[in-house]
């Protein structure tokens, strides 16, 4: 009987391992799988014995660079309809001024005439593109119902497409996007539908694993987002917090005073909210899709992050208003061209720095005992995939040792 | 006997035939080939007969969207290794100041050491890309070489790309991209190469169908531009300029005044530029791919170009420098956001502008008589095609009459 499931062989391995050596890359490199984990990495000169002999399968990926699967740790990915007629007004010229207004109640609407089967066929197509360029684990919110039954709605189909799809679906409650309009003159009685009905609900029933909330001019206040949070960590949730996308409000001091996995966004957040960030060990979660669909010119304080060692992960964002994006690699060359991540930086954000955003501490780089989650890439070098854009090099994605097709 | 060969049903067009219907669109439409080009196109209520009557093979498109072939009138394709330390360079703060010296000095370099059968190995792939996200004609420049073997090698090359991928290439000789470093002191003697020597034997040898010129700082000056320009209208080539992207050198006037096909990049032409270009019927071929990677913030002047009327065209402009991008649909995203072109400006610019560009009369757009090349696009409406970015939409092209991928 062979030790490991399935062995590759002859690949150029960035295994994200801090250390010396730039993506913790080895050269000539071959990794084992047994029950879904990695069972031994290294170069393949220090193979024990002939790969045959050692594995009931073995994969001759030719000198391809594998990295660790992908991993996505905010998206909207589950939404009715598209926001065409708002890309098409943004472009002649408008801003985007309203998120609570035009936006994302047209999505709202378009949402909620969806029943669950539709939803979920709506939403199938993205979580594949992104599977298909090099992602296997991906966060979905919830967050254009904004009432009992379309959040749960949403959150069921993130959770249908997870196991549809065969990777790991993380599900975040979101139902403090933004006040509905039905509310606008009574908030607080939003927040206790949110805080005091949904939350212990979804925890209850097992549907959500964090909550999140868009602290933000336009949004919720500082003080909205903090009953928000008490309520999710109450009902033993983890939190992620929508920060300073359009204004300073303090968000990501917030997000560090309530233990956040995350604040996302962060284009406004001052030196004193990086330095909560840091204090609280909480990821940064940069969206540089948003940035560019928006066309922003003040970029999230990246110098200070660094300076204060915040951990920077990258996200698609995907979603229909301001980050119609479903490629992972995409997201790698906006951060590095908008944001002057080096190649390292950007695919630490989508590899070890996204799954702590996620609280994920099985997976994110490669190394003994953790999730054979692989991607495999016809490049060759690491940072070819912050380089090109609008195509994806990814040949193949392994999620707990089997791979999503088939090799011949 | 059946009229038709193919006869393509339910299907949402965009001729882009410019008249009242934006995109040229017809609902529920048909399109029918016969010997490679369109015979017929129009409604399906208006067939005058069963469809599987008409033609010989009936393909059902699902409602899905036909367009043009895309064309793409800009690229630089056909080189050897990358640019990845330009491109890390660039992003840690370096600007583009030097194309004639590091960057475009190190693709001749790799380009020149590459026999035919590399080259040919290596520029596969990104034609390959091109078409598989919908174009199905391709400009390709030469000028990663600079001397006389390597510009007819990578002539040669792109040659064998369009017979082996099966679409039109269109070749462009580009020996005057930038003084070679040996020809530093005694630029007219490299001139005397280029127009004495080169331009007339590659007429000769049919290898290119038209010349171009870096005129701009750094690169060719207007009085140089003009000379090659002279040099390839006397040997009965078409003649396209890399016009005022650095500097407003008064390229595009140099354009226009030699009758160019195109007028390339165009950052900074001024308003007589832009008239020069409108009187002469030169189509503007824009580049928003360099634009967003070398993080531009001057843009080329749509409002003028808009307001005297020239055509505007977009292009990869697929080099490994500036612009290493195999994805139409990805440019036509960077045009609506980066330069604010309407989705049907954008399209317009990848058809029936593209070919004029080429100066080729027969396709661009849908209509009788013209070369039935399509691109079908698993979208609703057209505008998807610049909302999206990283993932293609392209579910299959067809050349003359021929589907790339058979239809099951």
């Amino acid at each position: 009987m062979a030790p490991y499931d399935t062995l590759w062989v002859d690949a150029h391995v960035a295994t994200m391992v801090t250390g010396e050596v730039p993506f913790g890359a080895i050269s000539q490199g071959a990794i084992a799988s047994r029950d879904g984990r990695i069972a031994w990495i290294g170069k393949m000169a220090d193979l024990k014995s002939a790969p045959e002999r050692l594995a009931e399968r073995v994969i001759d990926v030719g000198g391809r660079l594998i990295t660790p699967g992908l991993v996505d740790p905010h998206t909207h990915l589950v939404f009715g309809g598209d926001r065409l007629a708002d890309f098409e007004r943004r472009i002649s010229g408008d801003s985007y001024v309203d998120p609570g207004g035009g936006g994302i109640a047209y999505t709202v609407a378009r949402t909620r005439a969806c029943d669950e089967d539709e939803l979920f066929a709506a939403s199938e197509p993205r979580l594949r593109a992104l599977i298909r360029g090099g992602a296997t684990t991906v966060e979905i919110k919830s967050g254009y119902g904004l009432d009992v039954e379309t959040e749960r709605r949403m959150l069921r189909v993130a959770r249908r497409l997870g196991v549809a799809c065969g990777i790991t679906v993380r599900t975040t409650y979101l139902g403090a996007h933004v006040i509905p309009d039905a509310y606008r003159e009574r908030r607080d009685a939003y927040l206790d539908l949110v805080c005091d009905t949904m939350i212990p609900q979804l925890a209850r029933e097992g549907l959500a694993d964090a909550v999140d909330v868009f602290c933000d001019e336009l949004a919720c206040t500082a003080r909205e987002a903090e009953r928000v949070l008490a309520a999710a960590r109450a009902a033993g949730l983890a939190v992620k917090v929508h920060a300073d996308q359009l204004a300073a409000v303090g968000a990501a001091e917030v997000a560090a005073r309530h233990g956040a996995l995350s604040a996302d966004h962060l284009e406004r957040t001052t030196d004193a909210g990086v330095r909560a960030l840091a204090r609280s060990g909480t990821v940064a979660v940069l969206l540089p899709g948003a940035f560019h669909y928006l066309q922003e010119k003040t970029k999230p304080p990246i110098a200070a992050l660094r300076a204060h060692g915040v951990p920077i992960a990258l996200a698609t964002d995907c979603n229909p208003g301001t980050s119609p994006i479903c490629a992972t690699t995409t997201i790698l060359n906006l951060a590095c061209v908008l944001f002057g991540l080096s190649p390292h930086e950007a695919l630490a954000g989508v590899t070890r720095h996204a799954a702590k955003a996620l609280g994920l501490d099985d997976r994110g780089t490669l190394a003994i005992g953790l999730r054979c989650d692989l991607a495999i890439w016809n490049v060759a070098a690491p940072a070819e995939l912050c380089y090109w854009l609008g195509t994806s090099p990814c040949e193949n994605v392994v999620v707990a040792g089997v791979p999503l097709v088939t090799p011949p």
